[in-house]
């Protein structure tokens, strides 16, 4: 078949209005980087935005930055620039701690609002720190249930005993979406709350939050959003529940009144009760610079921009890579999916490395998935071009199976 | 009385074999900083050594970084690095989330580990989110009864139903110190194990966990330890509780194989199965940098010289500002107390601004507690007579009653 040319492809960076954002990150020369929704690239402002928060604040104001660079309110200010891009208002959305303790505040103060249900449900094969927090929160509490079922048995698992359905809106291996309104909507109709990890969706993926009547959700600072590695998380609380849902790690910046240093805690009225400990200055300066990108992009191109940087990734595949084995696991249909895509592979791991090694960085997730990701601020068409290209002359000339693309790292 | 001089004082500073240590720090021209117990100061390697880790690591090796710069055991080499400040063993000490935090994770460890007893000791106005987790703690596992007792009552408190007692070794308000060997194994006789909070002690206060037979600790990186506003904590756990004690934040980074993504969580063997979340690279790295300057001194000269720096203090104290009202709240007694010195004074919250307002920095306790912190890392003797000098004149001359002292700002 004649197939995509080089040409099609170029036009598509062409015309692509998004295309000078790639501008705004690092991104070494020759690397094809298709590990974003892994851990984002550098943005160009964050060397500066760190040695201002290092050198003129932190070095400069002491103990008076608190104040004078508006560092306790950093959680909160961050979180209202996160919150257009999942469809959130900006009084809902703090940035705080890992996304794995926020899973855990948000399922043990769904478990504790409804006393009289005690199963989570969630799906096998979940990212697993969003099972492991799960079973550390029924572990805590005691007589608490977590229920798998299948991604398509979910909404038949929500029964009259179900208090919260835990479900990661694009998962982290296959990049299947879920339906969020639907979902939502249907354990809504059974009494459940939903709790929403937007950790592959958050800064690549349309999400609608308030649209989807949405109850709880998490996410990542250092994928889509840049924020750099272990950055710190965001939460989100719908306004309904700020008065009547608490969370369990009932630290002192969560108090209504933080610095009035009562022996007794009382959460603060709004969704600032969802903060813990001291929020950490520096990974939030840096998250903020990541975030800010997102403030001059047309979020409906960059959303279209995923889809279609998917959508050429896997009509390459099909044309020119048809004959080596891959099988895509990811959906066909762009609604149906994130912004990765990952075909099993028997060999998936060597290829991985190969491909690696060849300036084309993907990951590898066990036992046999490649997985590729496409971030719209920056990927642009000729990399998954190149990436195709790559991937056909790794097997086609079967260097995948050198003896040092089989070696294991200790993360893969 | 003729008192102290100030010559005297300079062959203080002169004899001090840390002097040089002041180097390593970034201290404005001028500044008498006696804060380093609320925000410890900037290290002057922190800014490059940022630098290094965003523009060098990140920006180039993106990715890769987790295995290529030892990213994945940051929280072990950085906990490492602080054991030997703390009396504990290598192995025993991880860099994780907040003091809040790894508080919860300890108290909730504690009290499943001994589920036939429901009661967690501490004292009324210990800080505030120490309490606060434990009854957050207790509000999640419920049947739990978090019981106080004064400082002095503390032992009698310890009966057959305590599973843990919670302290902070060195009070973040009266700088009184409590007798960690003593209350340990009082415990330790009833049966019931001993958290204790080192916020206040780590890097300024001689700690011997190992030689108390401590079983839990956690402690701040922001103080004493120079890791920057919100800096990541540290937490320790005795080796012979490693097999037997479990967070309740099971996250994947606690994991046994963190990196084989099963659906079920398999705590890690050792001190790592209290991490949770992917760990915070940019904030481990600063913490890092404040923690590598304790490598350089001698330890037993830095104890000496926080005992002498507020000894010297309350002295000049006792000398030229006995007529304004301040009453010690402190102990005289340098074995009994931290490395900060309070007062009482109906007046105290002007008092501080005033303080600050004529470039001497300490910091206001409610309701009536002027709090002046001692680093003998960078604290200099003349700092504590600079310290007196203008607290004599500011109350000399009514200066701290102007109008714009009484303002109060968000973080007091």
């Amino acid at each position: 078949m004649s197939g995509t040319d080089i040409a099609a492809v170029a036009a598509l960076d062409a015309a692509d209005s998004l295309a000078p954002m790639r501008q705004r990150f690092v991104l070494p020369e020759g690397l094809v980087y298709l590990d974003g929704n892994s851990l984002g690239a550098l943005p160009v402002g964050t060397a500066a935005r760190l040695r201002e928060v290092v050198e003129d604040q932190w070095g400069k104001s002491l103990i008076g930055g608190w104040n004078m660079h508006g560092w306790v309110a950093a959680s909160r200010r961050v979180g209202a620039r996160i919150a257009p891009l999942i469809g959130a208002p900006d009084d809902c959305v703090v940035v705080a701690d890992s996304t794995s303790v926020n899973l855990y505040k948000l399922i043990v103060a769904a478990l504790k609002a409804k006393p009289e249900r005690r199963v989570v449900v969630s799906e096998p094969g979940n990212f697993p720190t969003d099972l492991y927090m799960a079973a550390g929160a029924a572990w805590t509490m005691s007589g608490i249930e977590v229920r798998t079922a299948p991604a398509d048995r979910i909404v038949e698992a929500i029964e009259d005993d179900v208090a919260l359905v835990l479900l990661t809106h694009v998962h982290y291996k296959t990049g299947r979406k879920h339906d969020m309104a639907g979902i939502t909507r249907a354990a809504h109709d059974r009494g459940a709350l939903v709790l929403w990890d937007l950790s592959h969706s958050a800064g690549a993926v349309a999400v609608d939050l308030e649209g989807c009547d949405a109850d709880l959700a998490v996410g990542c600072g250092y994928k889509y959003l840049n924020g750099g590695p272990g950055a710190p998380a965001f939460l989100y609380v719908a306004q309904r529940h700020h008065a009547s849902l608490r969370s369990p790690l009932s630290g002192w910046f969560g108090h209504a009144a933080p610095f009035a240093f009562r022996d007794d805690y009382a959460p603060s009225p709004d969704i600032s009760r969802f903060l813990c400990g001291t929020p950490p200055i520096l990974g939030i300066a840096a998250l903020d610079e990541g975030v800010s990108v997102f403030a001059d992009v047309d979020r409906d191109r960059l959303w279209d921009k995923s889809q279609a940087l998917c959508s050429l990734f896997i009509k390459l595949m099909d044309e020119r890579c048809a004959v080596f084995g891959f099988e895509l696991v990811t959906a066909r249909d762009p609604t149906a999916r994130g912004s990765h895509v990952s075909y099993a592979h028997r060999n998936a791991h060597p290829i991985c490395q190969a491909l690696i090694a060849n300036g084309v960085v993907g990951d590898f997730r066990a036992p046999d998935v490649l997985r590729l990701g496409f971030t719209p601020l920056y990927t642009r068409f000729a990399d998954v071009w190149a990436a195709v290209e790559t991937i056909e002359r790794i097997m086609a000339q079967g260097e995948w199976d050198r003896p040092e693309h089989h070696v294991r790292a200790a993360v893969t």
